[in-house]
């Protein structure tokens, strides 16, 4: 098999240096130009190819996946097709933008009819989950958060032993440009005072990544570490937007709920684990050993940058973190062999997001809590002003991408800005 | 407007005293025939009511309702069509049903056509949620609960200042008549311990009710108590399956996960929120007094009776519990105002559940973990065999029914046995 993440292939494309979707990447998303049905579509260079259209033409009949897969909202119906198709898809679609095969390339209209210059489509949420969980998984946040709600027990006894977990709302994930509205909600100052009912003070962004699922097995059985890859789509940048003082009050004994469900973000094209095979690595050797069904064999973490950047309304973006998703300390095969070990079933299009990333050096924390440590230290911005946690009118924006052999394959960027909460 | 409640109302369809579907209740569900397609349906007596049918022969064409709100898998289509249209619809219902209306009752083989037998249908699960979120709101069971894992602090300082809840799972939500397997994973006996990786030993219902709800607002925007009831379609009995010991070791920071989304499981008639009206009464006093997002008018709580059996495999059925939905401190009015205060959005064929409903009385408690007091009184069964927890091979029930004025709004029952865990 001609293998489609070879560096050396190129793309009859035009794909400037420093681009996030050589052809090598081939992410999948959904698009929607002027007042068209949704389609789905890949990234390459500064366009989206549209696979709609391609398959009107019979480039991907030998595959029998539905024309609705394509002419839809969301890619749920596609990733419902499974990893061996969509395998072959996006082996079908590298082979038509290869620089050696001109099939496509000579074809009649190919600018308009299936390459659409990015600035002239809008991306759509590129998932509808059914269920959405945010693991807990750098060693790092879980240590410094820790710190500051427990300074003598800073890792809970259970935390090496699981990838500890939690279920999320799905209704409020939106996509890369939504704009937020800062939440309200019920605050203490200290322990014993009354409740009370403002604006959050403490509003913070997640640095997260996230993996998308295909159709797991039935209900009562699990999924190996073996076997998860073949169940996972791809991966996306998740912004998992935290009002740490509602979060404080509101979590014990059940843990977050409208510190958190209030709004996640995400990046737009799905970066399949194919595309991210080539920059597997290992991760922080796991001690005490744990138990059997979190054991695993290879490379299973993975070499990806990441940036946040906060850009005030009339100011220049700062880079606030620089991080990388090879800090987690447990893998996505862990997460989701842990998450079906009880027999909970999995669904294609389900999404689980890693936990705050948070790297070893104050620089590469994920989060405002962790970056000027519960606002002690603020952070400053290129016009000067300070930051404690994010203002309104504050833009935050994350960037992701793996980097070798000359290869760079981007997630793009989730970007959201914060408007002020709504008045009484 | 003719009162569809009203108590003196008779159908022309059977209907045996004693049955939880008189005229006044009219629940929505969907059921399939044989290999036919899913409809929905409406519960009569001992019969369906084919709606998908009626709309064919257009007994409901003023109310535009699409007919693949009726020919479908699950009800989110025509609960999206929102509080008044359903209303209407079920006005229409009623009317047709009524003793002094023949419209219906004189067409040609209404028996087969129209009303189907209950014992020649298969019902399916009703909704397909998209989101789940699970309440805490009973304040005798946070109580029991507290006492067990803080004795010095049961009930925690945040309880009385807001409805509590959480995130669950969506789809592992089954219908009634679903086996469930016993689910694995990581226990520990005592503090300090390793954990051990086994079947659960602890395995648990939770006694709850859950209101289902129509297409909210738009994310940003909260509803009030005022509005909740308008956003709110009807309810179901929910059990929220549990595994106390996996719970016990994982739930801490973030709440409980695998010791509850292996299963959760919901009776298959919905009963609507204007069917309960007649049964409206007030809660407990709230003190503290709750902030003003939380305030309410009128009487909230409703009287629902609910009993608990266990059915070990050869044996008669034995009730463990005999309680009731009034208890509830938080009400589903301020529990729909607390989820959407922060702008967190609600969809169509949202899942809300109460949380385990526990009365004053040890016989009125809501799970095993209190009735046997974490396994210290067993109950005894018909057969002489003692539980702490559930068996495999036991069958747990749960009945809920108001009953007023010699009219029984009956919500059937949801009904699962319990299978042994999967060996390795």
């Amino acid at each position: 098999m001609i293998e489609v993440n070879d560096p050396k292939l190129t793309s009859w494309v035009p794909v400037e240096a420093g681009s996030d979707f050589p052809i090598q990447n081939l992410p999948f998303g959904v698009f929607q130009k002027d007042d068209h049905h949704p389609r789905v579509g890949v990234a390459i260079g500064n366009f989206v190819l549209d696979l709609y259209a391609l398959q009107q033409d019979d480039y991907f009949g030998a595959l029998l996946i539905p024309d609705e897969a394509f002419r839809s909202y969301t890619l749920n119906a596609l990733i419902k097709t499974g990893k061996f198709k969509i395998r072959a898809l996006r082996f079908a679609i590298s082979m038509l933008l290869r620089s050696d095969n001109e099939t496509l390339k000579n074809s009649a209209n190919i600018y308009g009819k299936y390459l659409i210059p990015m600035e002239e489509v809008k991306m759509l949420l590129p998932i509808e989950p059914g269920d959405y969980t945010d693991f807990y998984s750098s060693i790092q946040h879980a240590t410094n958060i820790g710190k500051m709600f427990r300074p003598d027990n800073p890792l809970l006894p259970n935390w090496k032993h699981m990838p500890i977990g939690y279920h999320g709302r799905c209704s409020s994930i939106v996509p890369t440009g939504t704009e937020i509205r800062r939440p309200k909600g019920q605050i203490i100052y200290k322990d014993g005072d009354a409740p009370q009912f403002k604006a959050t003070e403490q509003l913070d962004f997640e640095l997260e990544m996230a993996f998308i699922t295909h159709e797991g097995k039935m209900q009562g059985l699990n999924i190996t570490t073996e076997e998860a890859d073949d169940f996972i789509f791809g991966m996306v940048i998740f912004n998992d937007w935290s009002a740490r003082d509602i979060q404080r009050w509101e979590y014990v004994p059940l843990g977050p709920f409208l510190s958190k469900n209030f709004a996640s973000s995400i990046s737009p094209w799905v970066v399949t684990l194919d595309a991210l095979e080539p920059f597997r690595i290992p991760g922080e050797k796991q001690e005490p050993e744990v138990l059997d069904y979190l054991k695993f064999n290879g490379d299973k973490n993975i070499d990806i940058h990441l940036q946040v950047y906060i850009e005030p309304e009339f100011a220049d973006p700062t880079l606030v973190s620089d991080s990388n998703y090879k800090y987690m300390y447990w893998n996505m095969a862990q997460q989701l062999a842990h998450q079906t070990i009880n027999g909970c079933n999995v669904r294609a299009a389900d999404i689980y997001a890693s936990g705050t990333i948070s790297g070893n050096e104050p620089n590469s924390y994920g989060s405002m809590m962790e970056l000027t440590w519960r606002g002690a230290n603020p952070l400053t911005m290129s016009d000067g002003s300070e930051r404690k946690f994010i203002n309104d009118y504050d833009t935050v924006f994350i960037k992701a991408w793996c980097e070798k052999n000359n290869v760079r394959i981007g997630f793009g960027e989730v970007r959201n800005k914060i408007l002020p909460a709504f008045k009484q």
